[in-house]
């Protein structure tokens, strides 16, 4: 109990202004802390016994939630932002994130001026609840391939909305199942003799009164998945639903009334409107997923000794925190959460920029939001479901423990690598868009933004780091410019290879796994030169510009350690500079170490959210795991178990040849 | 449908040739063979509804299979290793797994022979269930830090056992919690002043008429797990037990009636025994598991279709399995999968010598099996969890659902990786032993068996592999040497490393990170030896060897791939060669393409142990996916929702104000 007290006092730097600069000014800690104790503080929201409910109990718990949060929306006037911090510390993913997070957004961005009057009063004031129903039983990441229809009849000036197969079958959306009372959908659109492709369309789903199926829909809930199963994700059939012509989303193109098909000038990107919103989201939540599973590591491995310290008996057993090995898997996903939550709030000025330039009709930086949102949410999430597992992993065996929070906290965040774009054919997209850009530079169009130093790099052949002695290492550009080399190397790479192919397109079919790897290189890229944007601002609390500092080298020099054949590759690196590399690490462990704990109190999570045994602010491990077994475990009613008379009786005396089982 | 039946056709070799090869010849397949079916028949086996069943009914259900398994095992006359096989493909772990795997290999290593002659009859008619304690709250990994104690009191003749703290509590051990009447206690053995460390003691927990706890003994379940939730793993607290100085088992050392202690001369690495008998099994199980995986992904994969594989709309879209991402990241767990198989193949064979050897007295393999079994443990089960979760990524979405099979497959299987050795601290112990090896050769004492490479080749400079075009890369020795280079060369920098520093452990300390790599090196050298030695045998049946040699190379090589940084720093790949591997690697996914089906037929599943609706031999995911909504979901049972009137219709109707939550 007292060691992360000790801890504490070994700091060297502000944990306030560290709190305030993380969650992105104090007006926004301020608030993003309120909402936190709002959430911890009111009992509808606890969430300990969730492991132990059956599904229907978990529904109604989410709906539970839902509602309460809406309350307090309702009854606080809260802001669109606190309403979605509360949700986020509140922690139980229901239809209110898809309503809010997908079927809000994407009526602001395809549904026209007149359609937007009509549609999101509704939709704010929750008189209507909808989803986003886009993948189907076999159709997710290629739109292309859905089959569900909608073919205008202009006799009715209606569309008629058809799953003509099984696997046309809507499945996924979450609030479908038992909640929406409309679905956005994605189908084809049928005018006449013509297939126009896929465009959005707004059908009723339930009846506003009594929550019954309208005609000709029928939906329900998909099953028991690994996480979120407070969640409704469902299925849709569609059998000859009408809808009224204008249910069309039209921003993008229209019918009209004679059945001509019109698109409009509004660039194509717009359309990804309600995606990029929701990608922008998931990378800021990896940032604030992965902490959670770091601070519950870091403060249980605190607590937590294995092994005599001086090797001799009798002393106290050392801290695991202490060992390299687990420094070494730990301090970088520390660094990471960091970075991550530096290129949200980058990510987060970039959207609300672009938002305002297209107010102005100003399409011009959409590429750059679009390509930066799909690979930083590819690299982020990845990153963070693979981080998550490795913070259960290093608290041991406990960390298996549901009531550790960690097994729960991996299931729930998993979804985030495939939804909204499966990770790794964003990345193929980012590289596509790489190797255009790198190809268009050649012929004389400079690159910008996060793609500036290829044109500015493209004709310089790779020089040497310089690097003498392993401190050398610790030079913000020299860090910087080993990425930007490196992923120039690779692009160019690509780029040779694919040439060589018969067409483009093949060429990126062939090479897409040396595509995939180049374009996580730049992302990672991007993060570097965000972090290192950040060091270059103003740091202010005594000692925090420390911190950050030893955590950039520590976020580039695990990445280069992790990817060292590429800096070999690439040359930027000899092989004794490589050698060098693993000793300035530990150095930087060195360095972390005494702060550590620090370093995550300045996430500001609060026990209730953390929602673990392991990972409490007071750092009372085993007497919360003790008292954990207790909770909602109907096994300790009895001492002798339910199943002992037939199937455990029988076996100890010898009888069970003449037992029925 | 017809997709599967197409690519059966296509494959290029006899599939039932490989099925014996697999399961280790035809004697064994047919056994295995006999088992896998009676699981898969007996409607009491069934699984498919365990997802959706409360934690008292799981524990109920595990202790009916188990009761059943057993009734089949003396009905049929089963032997060990048939009843053994039953148990894995009836696919429920419960306590008898704990049994047969901890508490009776427990015994037979660890008891004397009149102990044995009391305790083994009892246990193999299981008249008495015993369950192996040796971790505590506060203590896992580290034996010596164990607190519960057995002190002898030589007026009754008697040990007193104590678990004197909370930390002390014994948490963890399966078949514990509800079901275990014996358990084998890991305490310090106090004899008068002296403590004489952790020494091995059965301790009777409960009534064998009535199945109460005896006095003294307060046993419970710790709680809801992330997955494994039909097993008690359990809690025990003991006041003032006492037990009959016999129960002490005393084949490695003996307290007199006199409370004089005396070793005996067996060496130390018998204690292990159990525990070298748990990890082989562990590691014969990855391959079993990770097989799972990789054929319900590999079947998906043919089955899923996305995007035009033409470009041109209105095709059918591509088979997921073309795409060379996927084959990058699924073909490689296949390799690893017959690589790992044919590893446990020859650790058997190597754990049954061993076993005759020790009846003679013979310990001097003792340490190599010691070794391999630790180091093959840690590997094995590191890539084959990792390997399930991204067989799970690779079936798309639809792999997070439940019925998909492997989100359960991959919770249960997740505690491999910590039990019976934590993996990163298995691969610190090998790393010892291998720079002590090392070391020792350099004195002239030669090595032998897996290490006999360090002293053959430590003298050797390394010289560069010689590979001029990519296909010199398919070469059995050339890849074998690259491995014992890159090993030899990690083993020789960590040497350098930690003789440089004040002590040798002090030196293991600082640089654990690198000998945990090293460790892993030198794990992988001997899967690709093994797998090197199956090649060079008897190999029957029409185009297995090719086969089996493509997939050789398909493993060495992405694990080169992998580790690129390794073989570019030991100097035996230049950068140029080093180009070359990915392009080769292209080749051999287009070799095993058309083979991969029939190559995961080859494990011979059947579909019961699949559990999946994504992985079935027919193929028909979709429609089994589909009705997979409704097995055993209530939720489906009504069309609008329970919870609706309370927390869904105040919020539609603007009437949340004034409800109750």
């Amino acid at each position: 109990m007292e060691v992360l007290i000790e801890e504490r006092q070994k700091s060297e730097f502000e944990v306030r202004s560290l709190k305030v600069l993380f969650w992105g000014g104090e007006e926004s800690f301020e608030m993003v802390s309120r909402m936190a104790t709002l959430a911890a503080s009111d009992p509808v929201f606890k969430s300990d016994d969730r492991v132990t409910l059956s599904r229907g109990e978990l529904i109604k718990s989410g709906l539970k939630k839902a509602a309460h949060v809406r309350k307090l929306v309702l009854d606080l006037s809260l802001s669109d932002r606190e309403a979605y911090m509360l949700r986020i510390f509140v922690d139980e993913r229901s239809y209110a994130d898809l309503h809010w997070n997908m079927f809000v957004p994407a009526l602001e961005g395809q549904a026209t001026k007149e359609q937007q009057d009509y549609w999101l009063p509704l939709a704010r004031s929750m008189k209507i609840i909808g989803c986003y129903a886009q993948t189907e039983l076999g159709h997710g990441s290629n739109v292309r391939g859905i089959e569900t229809t909608a073919t205008f009849n202009a006799a009715n000036d209606e569309f008629i909305l058809e799953t003509p197969t099984i696997t046309s079958t809507k499945w996924w959306p979450g609030g479908l199942g038992k909640v929406a009372t409309h679905a956005l959908i994605q189908a084809r659109l049928l005018v006449g003799k013509e297939d126009y492709g896929t465009h959005a369309f707004i059908v009723q789903l339930r009846d506003l009164e009594n929550h019954k199926l309208l005609a000709g829909v029928k939906v329900g809930d998909i099953g028991t998945k690994y996480g979120n199963n407070t969640v409704d994700n469902g299925y849709l059939h569609l059998e000859s639903v009408c809808i009224p012509r204008m249910n069309m989303l039209m921003r993008m193109a229209e019918v009209t009334k004679e059945g001509k098909y019109k698109k409009s000038d509004v660039p194509r990107q717009i359309l990804y409107g309600a995606m990029v919103t929701a990608r922008e989201i998931i990378i800021s939540e990896a940032a604030i997923n992965l902490s959670r599973a770091v601070t519950i590591a870091v403060r249980y491995s605190a607590v937590r000794r294995q092994f005599s310290g001086s090797g001799s008996e009798g002393m106290p057993e050392e801290q695991v925190l202490n060992y390299v090995t687990q420094q070494q898997r730990l301090f970088p996903l520390l660094a990471a959460v960091y970075a991550y939550q530096f290129s949200a709030q980058w990510l987060r000025w970039l959207y609300e920029d672009v938002q305002e330039r297209i107010k102005k009709n100003d399409f011009s930086t959409l590429p750059e939001v679009h390509s930066c949102t799909a690979g930083l949410k590819a690299l982020t999430t990845s990153v963070t479901a693979a981080g998550i597992e490795e913070c259960r992993k290093l608290c041991g065996g406990h960390g298996y423990l549901c009531s550790s929070g960690i097994p729960e906290l991996y299931a729930a965040y998993l979804p985030s690598c495939t939804y909204e774009g499966e990770n790794i054919i964003l990345f193929r997209e980012v590289g596509r868009i790489l190797l255009r850009t790198f190809l268009d530079s050649h012929k004389g169009k400079n690159s910008s933004g996060t793609t500036a130093y290829i044109s500015r790099l493209k004709s310089f052949n790779v020089q040497n780091c310089g690097v003498v002695q392993g401190s050398d290492f610790f030079n913000e550009m020299i860090l910087l410019r080993a990425f930007e080399m490196r992923s120039l190397e690779l692009i160019r790479g690509c780029a040779r290879k694919v040439l060589q192919s018969s067409d483009f397109q093949a060429g990126l079919d062939e090479y897409a796994v040396d595509i995939v790897e180049m374009a996580q290189a730049h992302c990672q890229l991007i993060v570097i030169s965000k972090f290192l944007d950040k060091l270059q601002g103003e740091i202010p609390g005594p000692g925090v510009r420390e911190q950050l500092q030893t955590l950039y080298y520590l976020y580039a020099l695990s990445l280069i350690k992790e990817h060292i054949g590429d800096f070999l590759s690439s040359g930027y690196l000899t092989r004794t500079q490589a050698s060098l590399v693993t000793k300035q690490l530990l150095v930087l462990y060195a360095k972390i170490r005494p702060n550590v704990v620090a370093l995550v109190d300045a996430f500001n999570h609060t026990d209730h959210f953390l929602g673990s045994t392991l990972g409490s602010y007071d750092g009372d491990a085993y007497n919360r795991l003790y008292k954990g077994a207790w909770r909602n475990n109907p096994l300790n009613d009895t001492v002798v178990t339910d199943g002992y008379s037939e199937y455990i009786r029988p076996i100890l005396t010898g009888q069970l040849g003449v037992s029925r089982l």
